[in-house]
């Protein structure tokens, strides 16, 4: 167990009995000696006694020192120790005696789990400056102590008398009744018509806000924009995915410029705004339960204002649903222009009375995680005024990234056969109101067929239609600041996607912050180890309310998880940093050498083609596909099928422990038999550990929530796997042999003639630890990503003639 | 999909729209034709709307005929038909046209999934009925539409002028604000000292009841009593759990009686009660959340009272927990007679100031699965006065049933090595306050000796430990109505509890129904494909409201799951049914003949011992143990190293389905090369099918509620497996040679001598479909179950003195 707190400010002594005070915890005069001060703080933190007997009871309930408990301790009016205010601290905190911690020496504990805490309580300013410090410390189930007494019901009575938000360490606090949130529709008038029905398409929004907007309050907004949110097509969806199983063909080569393949600048004919017949402050429509995102619901208590949008194509609004097109970031966009002020909406979509966000305070905040994700990092990319900042995870910065690599469809983890239309109709929720659909039918089976053409699934390549849905073409508009988080495991939206946007805005002039974990396509904020939420409410705060707290100098910019060590998370100067040190190996047979030392001539091949009922086997179960790939062991189950399939070249066991950090290069001189052809890359950690899950452990069900008598949330980690696995996959990357030049440009293939391939794999930080070794696999069809065709392929190569290139980071100061 | 509603009531026309008023969907006249009337009870349903234009926008979402909306519909002024309405109420209810149903036939939809429908709406009046029937038809989300507007906010505005219980169609619905729930702890005063420290054991009591009750409201209680309740000690409980890879032992022989393994009468000397200082009607102690049980949640705002208590030996109560015991029955039973004022409770633990449950209709429900159904069954066998009714799911009858089979150490699945003591370690949870702890460990210390001796894992014989904790004993006592869900996949608590239980209450003047489903050990109110949670509220409306709603007969007494049809829920007249069609078998050389077959003799043997490394390897992976135990096919993965440690006989193949009642009854003339030695038996259905899944799949989460904003609950269901087995489990047991006369008499064994041995196997209900096989399956150490001492035994069966009898059922008519 460890804790990692980025989040907590420093302040003066006399701003924390300021802030205790505020809070209710004193009255600003502190008692007389420490003994009384701590009792006193205890009996407001003791939330469920309203008697004197009761209050006793739980003090008899936590052990003070070894052998008293801590109403004992009192009646004998012993000295306030820090080992028995850690020691009733450890158990607020809910560590438990004999399991987490042991009695007799509490201060060792708090060091071991990482918890701050101060040397010296003699007198009740110190035992104040303590019982700050707790407050703003971790508990067990990674929250503060204080967010821990706010769900326990600390700030419902202040509820009634709420006139604006409370700050607390720099974050702002519970003291808005949840259950007393409005929540109202508006149609947003976006400057599309998708539809081309000849009216401008009108967005549903669905807005929470808190109770107090309707006595002056104006509330700073979170938006998150959901295509998901009023429903899926699932069978659909299923329906339209491709089936892989098909060949690769040679494509006919072409010169292709730059220019070629570069979007053209979007300048649609639109129709007339809607004339204004009246204006309203009141809303005709509302809704019942939101299909909420989880961090927004911490946040609900605390005076933002909640906005959820699905966008153009969806239940409700109007238009046609193009995934990743212009009109899809400017139907998000024009929800934010509307919440600054800038645009109009309607209280319906008949009568034109309009309606303004009357009860924001013009300062929008996007979240979300995947597709929610990219449309707060594409609605940045537009620079749109009133979004000051966006908490993406897990974003996709180019659907190229995410549907095809290196000239081949590559589909993201476990979405084998999905594409650019598969999704489209996945969220096109439309089609969920049979009345709606009967009309729109027609038209978007129209757009159906065109996204089907445009995607391209024949070539793979880079063209128009997928620069038009680059949203790193346009990383220079971009005015809010940028969090982001991503999984270095995360298969799906692959860290590509995120490592080219740090690299594309690390000059920019705006904040930026990245924080990279362990996991695969997952959310982090209710994790144990760190304190996303607190960064979060710290620097939201600071953004979104104006709170002068530092938050932009407490976050560090880099966060980064550790791959070893559980519940570890490092700051770095950067990622992917320019002062790496550069390593480069060439293939021998089997091995990774130094590139400083000289080799001889070597050549190795592989086939691509399987046994059909292996193949089939394989297609049934990818993991024994993914297993037999890298398994280099004697097989216990017999033959292994993929031993011709690939080439497996292992460095040495590393004398020390590295941080790969970037994007490894790897560059072959490769011959086929056939004039077209791919290759696929791995490179992998082999060494036996016990590692972390990538899967988050749920720890403690329900155990989260941000208020009272509110929404919960599972208690998470990544745990340590319990058996010893012989590798982990650390990158990878695939590059059709055609497309040796670029993504968009086809090159000529001919049959056994050897060619040089140069490609970076998805860029990592990877800690491989003294011991393990550095494996490169090189194969071709990809069970889990590429198209398969079991093809009579055969590959060679010349080693000697072939190279690794990674980078090492120096380990991290903290 | 398919829908079945056994909680649905037919009451006449004017009662209907008596009940339609009563929730404001007519003001008591009706319109003047079907039309508009339709329109009206839809005006009511769209609660997103607050305008016309809004109204008329979702009328156009629907479908009303395959060409035209219902906006368009109702404007062409067209007459209203069967198909229109039920094409409308398709779309109602969020089944999706094009997948769930086609548009041109509704009618045919409504049948195939099961719904109820009219014949005619051809008036005000009929629509009116329709409409009622609409209301109480479930869902595509496995809810009424009644429900399912519920948690849209159907009832909100109807809160604050509650004040009595409102009844739609037999059933209590959510007119109660949750959010203004009381919450209150009292301390109950057991007639226990279970501590031993002179003074009766004080149970902390959670209450949570309508904000109403402070207005002369008396509530009906829901009481789950569940140990787990104030948190659980995990790694104390591990640490606790024995190793079960130790040798079987010979027991010396003896003769036992019955009358020496019955229990004696619990008679204790107890202390006086505490002398009342005061009485009081407010509470001292509250708390924040409660760890709630969720069918619990869908009640609380409906009108009752909930109440949990833990019980003795857990955290802020007194005593000391020991599973099983009278002691714990009692502590069970003290909080139920508070509730029912036939005892005292304090506001807290120190000052003698009584409480009443002054805020009780005396009317007590128990609910809760497992060990909280447990305590539920354990209550309803003392008859203790307030308890009308018991709902308890999965539930243990007798602990020797959960923890020994047959005069083995049996562990429940997936918790190999767990026994009482374990159990006692885990809820122990006074531990986790240390203060408390620090004095009442050394006396846990002994009670955890006690129970590790008096347990006896050595034998595994039934003894006056396991007597007294054995609820059977005392079913004569009950006098409340008892509801009992299980899951006929439930080797954890193992149907035998639930199959005696049904027995033994079989004849005595109370109501019984039972509902048995293909799941493990789950619950089922959140399923789609039954109305548990509508039963439940029929059921509770006429136990505790006393509403004359005829649950007792609309419910049926016996519902069980069919397991080969997805989503299919049979009645039947009883289970383990009297009237049963006995057919035997006897063993031959693989096979199973029927038995007035005549067979020559014959033998076969097997052995228990296993190669160390696969033992091993069984140990860490248990599904590869049972695949191999049952898998007759040529081994894929090389050798099935099972082969010679079990023998296989199977039916020849079914020319009809079978259903199998009860409890498959085994005798074998064995012998074996030791003077001890152990069987255990698996009936299996063998035959290549898609089976259900035993663990529900998440259909929708967070898509059901009790009430509008309020907790959710995630839609499950069992679904048919993506691939078919080869077999089944239906059902286990286990015997120790030397129980061979009952499981509490040693019989003496000598080696390489024969004996007949007979016993019965786990209870069960299994559709076995034509064509498959039914299969005895016969080994000794039971990777899941026994202990495992991978000893050097062998076993020889004289196959034609060995025979299997199973009891065959009549197919539902339903």
């Amino acid at each position: 167990m460890k804790n990692n707190q980025f989040g907590r400010l420093t302040i003066s002594r006399s701003h924390e009995l300021h802030e205790l005070q505020s809070i209710n915890f004193t009255d600003g005069t502190l008692f007389e000696n420490a003994n009384t001060q701590f009792a006193d703080f205890l009996i407001h933190a003791t939330l469920s006694a309203n008697s004197e007997p009761v209050y006793q009871e739980k003090l008899h309930n936590l052990l003070a020192t070894p052998s008293k408990d801590l109403a004992e301790f009192f009646a004998a009016d012993l000295p306030l120790t820090v080992d028995v205010f850690y020691l009733v601290a450890l158990q607020l905190l809910k560590f438990e005696a004999g399991t987490d911690f042991e009695v007799d020496n509490p201060i060792a504990a708090m060091d071991k789990i990482n918890l701050p805490h101060v040397d010296s309580v003699k007198d009740a300013k110190e035992v104040a400056h303590a019982w700050y410090l707790l407050l703003t410390t971790h508990t067990k189930n990674g929250e503060t102590f204080l967010d821990y007494l706010t769900q326990e019901g600390y700030f419902k009575d202040f509820y009634s008398e709420t006139t604006e938000p409370l700050f607390f360490n720099g974050k702002v606090q519970a003291v808005f009744d949840p259950h007393q949130t409005i929540h109202e529709v508006v149609y947003v008038e976006a400057p599309l018509d998708t539809d081309h029905d000849g009216k401008r398409d009108l967005l549903k929004v669905e807005v929470l806000r808190p109770e107090l907007t309707n006595h002056h309050y104006k509330a700073p907004v979170l938006y998150t924009a959901s295509p998901y949110n009023q429903g899926v097509n699932d069978s659909y969806g299923e329906a339209t995915t491709h089936n892989v199983d098909v060949p690769l063909s040679r494509k006919e080569p072409q010169k292709v410029s730059k220019q070629d393949v570069t979007a053209e600048k979007f300048n649609p004919i639109l129709p007339a705004e809607r004339t204004v017949a009246a204006n309203s402050k009141i809303t005709d429509e509302t809704f019942a339960r939101e299909s909420p995102y989880t961090m927004n619901n911490y946040f609900l208590a605390r005076g933002f204002a909640v906005v959820y949008a699905s966008g153009i194509g969806t239940r409700d609004s109007d238009g046609i649903r193009d995934t990743g097109a212009v009109e899809e970031t400017i139907s998000t966009t024009a929800v934010i222009e509307w919440l600054a002020g800038n645009r109009r909406a309607f209280t319906n979509k008949v009568d034109n009375v309009s309606i303004d966000a009357w009860w924001s305070n013009h300062k929008i905040a996007m979240t979300g995680r995947s597709y929610l994700g990219t449309l707060a990092t594409a609605a940045a990319t537009t620079g749109v005024d009133g979004l000051e900042t966006i908490i993406s995870e897990a974003a996709i910065s180019s659907w190229y990234d995410y549907y095809r690599d290196g000239g081949l469809v590559a589909a993201p983890d476990t979405f084998q056969g999905e594409d650019m239309d598969v999704l489209a109709a996945e969220v096109f929720s439309r089609k969920i109101d049979a009345g709606d659909y009967l009309k729109i039918k027609p038209f978007f089976d129209q757009v159906m067929k065109r996204l089907n053409r445009d995607q391209d699934r024949a070539t793979g390549n880079y063209s128009k239609y997928w620069d038009s849905r680059n949203y790193l073409n346009n990383v220079k508009n971009i005015k809010a600041d940028m969090i982001m988080v991503h999984g270095l495991n995360d298969w799906n939206v692959k860290p590509r996607n995120v490592g080219n946007l740090w690299n594309a805005i690390r000059d920019l002039p705006i904040q930026k912050k990245i924080i990279l974990h362990q996991g695969q396509h997952i959310y982090i904020n209710a994790f144990r180890s760190i304190d996303f939420t607190d960064m979060m409410n710290l620097w939201l705060s600071h953004k979104l309310f104006g709170l002068n707290n530092d938050a932009e100098n407490i976050l560090p910019n880099v966060i980064i998880q550790d791959n070893v060590e559980p519940e570890t998370w490092n700051s770095y100067p950067d990622w992917q940093d320019a002062n790496d040190t550069v390593k480069k190996f060439t293939l021998q047979a089997k091995a990774l050498v130094d590139s400083s030392i000289e080799t001889k001539p070597a050549a190795a091949s592989f086939k691509d083609s399987l046994d059909p009922e292996i193949f089939e086997q394989y297609k049934n179960d990818m993991n024994a596909w993914h297993t037999d790939l890298l398994n280099t062991e004697h097989a216990t189950n017999g033959k292994n099928h993929m031993r011709d399939n690939r080439l497996i070249f292992k460095s040495a066991q590393l004398e020390s422990d590295w941080f790969i950090d970037g994007s490894p290069k790897v560059t072959v001189n490769v011959a086929t038999n056939q004039n077209f052809g791919m290759l696929s890359f791995q490179l992998v950690d082999f060494g036996n550990a016990k590692r972390l899950t990538t899967t988050p452990t749920n720890l403690e069900l329900h155990s989260l929530s941000g208020a009272y008598d509110w929404r919960t949330d599972d208690l998470r980690e990544f745990t340590l796997q319990k058996k010893e696995t012989p590798w982990k996959m650390i990158s990878k990357g695939h590059i059709n042999l055609q497309n040796r030049t670029n993504n968009y440009q086809v090159d000529d293939l001919k049959p056994n003639e050897f060619y040089d391939v140069e490609l970076e794999l998805q860029p990592t930080f990877y800690h491989l630890p003294k011991g393990h070794q550095l494996g490169l696999v090189i194969y071709a069809t990809d069970f889990e990503t590429t198209i398969r065709g079991n093809q009579l392929l055969q590959y060679s190569l010349k080693l000697n003639q072939s190279h690794l290139e990674i980078k090492l980071a120096k380990p991290s100061n903290q």
